[in-house]
């Protein structure tokens, strides 16, 4: 009997979280969608069979309940994606110190959150996928955007540390650099922005590699994209 | 007439800090510490005739207090170097989440808020430089080691951000990546570790470049160092 | 009419680059092989039904030759892979200078002679891949092993620089990050070495992204890896 | 008795190289200058007090020489400094390879000819400094602009080897990136192109740095370049 896969998103919405959802709905996947609001989630769960969860990422009793939740409604996750972020911009010192707080729990600390619980489960199933979307701010720092960057950065920390940690135990964790800004589904006719789909075939491509010979770190950004 | 120069150290204590301290005053700088707790202060404040101020880096009320405290004692700083770290070690699946947040909090969001009033004291006088104490940790996601991974990365991210936004100002901003273990004071004899006052000889040089040629990062290893 | 697609290794021969040739012909590519010594390829050639030639790729003459041959016999490329690598190893001190001159025109400069032949014909073309097999040391230089180091860095260099002349032209340039050693064909049992039919399968995934979420570099290293 | 340091600079001329050279003046060493022509080193050497040699650093028996003549003429270097690139530029399709080769062998394989006779003095010496002056192409591949990128990539792997191989025997390996162009000596008043001398102390910084506290890798950019 072939187990049915299992993928979570944390972080559904519009854009890539909603393309990775129909790629995963293609292959044959059960699918779990979570967000902080269920609002704009019901199309898209239908169309992928979803069941969909209310969820801050950044809250750990919320993060928690979220995976005893997919567990006893779906099953063990055999392939998480983490995907929310938050950020403020515009002169650093202009900045709410509390408003920057909240944009780090959201981006890096709810990272945590996420891979521990998935983490815990995928070691016991013996494998799994725990994936990390990260933005050209994940490598790069720049100026009137510092809550970005130490969001995104601290997530590439979080990615690699736990790569180190659990690829040995089987578990693939990989981090996504999106090098350039999202088109609306379908693409812009231009190509000169990252098509969600065309991202989605890149996350499965690199869920679907061989323990052999897996990747941690990927780049992706339009031909026309200045780096 | 020649203004006095106004270092201040957040997250002062042994090692590495009491060693920039002691290098600012003996360049004839006014000296200024903060640190959690004030208990074992007295003696290097004694020996670098410093102000010394309770501080938890991490609390945005504080750090605000703490800087109108030193601008009303000492003046407004041309120097600060931000040094707070807070780490947890173990399996990722058994750590408590609370206090994960609160490291990310003190090693990443305290930068930013020590940066933050820095940066606004240092635009108005024209000039100034913020220095970041980096760690292996700040380039590398280790094993067991997340959280440590996450602050250090993101307060790369910051000063990076911040060196874009404002070197530009005339503010000098520069990150230490500190790849190894510090020695105690005089270091070991074998030199194998880093020594605290030979670190210190590098941050001042750093803060005396011109502004023509600033770094905005520099690694620091002992000579045995694989790395 | 569908198009046929043409692709050519240059440095054929056992392992990642067989691997790759056998994925080219088993989507229904025409197949060019060239090597410095065509002694081992017969095998190969009929297996894929590949061409093959015979060509040192650090003379500008021969590389230069080769894409002529490969014109007249084949077609023009559409997919092209650069693959050759030469190194010595031991103390720096004891390593002849002529030897290493060779490796560093080998690995690195005979990238440069391929990338120039395949983006020649294929700006005309209208498109294409061009792609660069890189290694551990092309982003950490060993002790005693600096000709590899200078070969491979400037290889990515040159991978780089090609990505940012050569993506808006609508080629796609990429650089693989071998991180690890290759196992023999069908992999070891234990999958701690790369399996060189896993690797083939990312230069194919990578070689089909749509050019509006291209990948520049990706690192692929088998789950056991300490890295 | 206190030994007098010897510094030897190849690729010695204006800008960087005269300003070092100046300082190893002013710091008391003895000076010995190497370049390719040297029909503009006579005002510099008589400056600085220096010894100055022809020497083409891209041919491995003049390089050899240089070190030979150096010994008898003045002793063995106690810091030596890399500092000759080529580069070409212009579309890569355009390129003539053969230059193309030249510019590799100067900038990247000089650099190991250098390294190489001055690591063997060195270590029977029992330590000494050799560094590497890199630049923005050093870690960045700029589009039309290969050459470079392939030679300075190069040496930073170069560097980087030679600084595993060689910290514990007690030399010190330093790679510079220059991120900017250079003012003519004197700056130009706005502080916004590198000023050699400022570059020259920081040199100087690091080649005084004590072994417990080495740094490999420092980048130096203006005040107001935007990177």
């Amino acid at each position: 009997m072939q187990v049915k896969e299992i993928g979570l998103i944390v972080g559904a919405g519009e854009g890539l979280s909603a393309a990775v959802a129909r790629i995963m709905a293609r292959e044959g996947m059960a699918v779990a969608l979570a967000a902080r609001s269920l609002d704009n989630l019901a199309a898209l769960a239908k169309e992928t069979d979803a069941k969909t969860y209310a969820c801050d990422a950044s809250d750990t009793r919320q993060v928690a309940s979220l995976f005893e939740s997919v567990d006893r409604d779906v099953g063990t996750p055999t392939w998480v994606l983490f995907n929310p972020s938050r950020r403020s911009r515009g002169p650093l010192v202009d900045l709410d110190p509390e408003t920057v707080k909240q944009d780090i729990l959201v981006t890096c600390f709810g990272g945590f959150l996420v891979g521990q619980q998935a983490a815990k489960r995928m070691v016991k199933a013996g494998g799994g996928s725990i994936f990390f979307t990260g933005a050209s701010a994940s490598v790069k720092g720049y100026a009137r955007s510092a809550p970005f960057a130490m969001g995104k950065f601290g997530l590439r920390g979080l990615a690699q540390s736990m790569a180190r940690e659990f690829q040995p135990q089987n578990l693939h964790i990989a981090h996504f650099v999106i090098d350039g800004s999202i088109a609306p589904r379908g693409g812009n006719g231009k190509d000169d922005r990252l098509n969600p789909d065309s991202i989605a075939e890149t996350y499965l491509a690199i869920h679907r590699q061989h323990r052999s010979a897996w990747t941690w770190e990927i780049e992706l950004r339009p031909w026309t994209e200045t780096f």
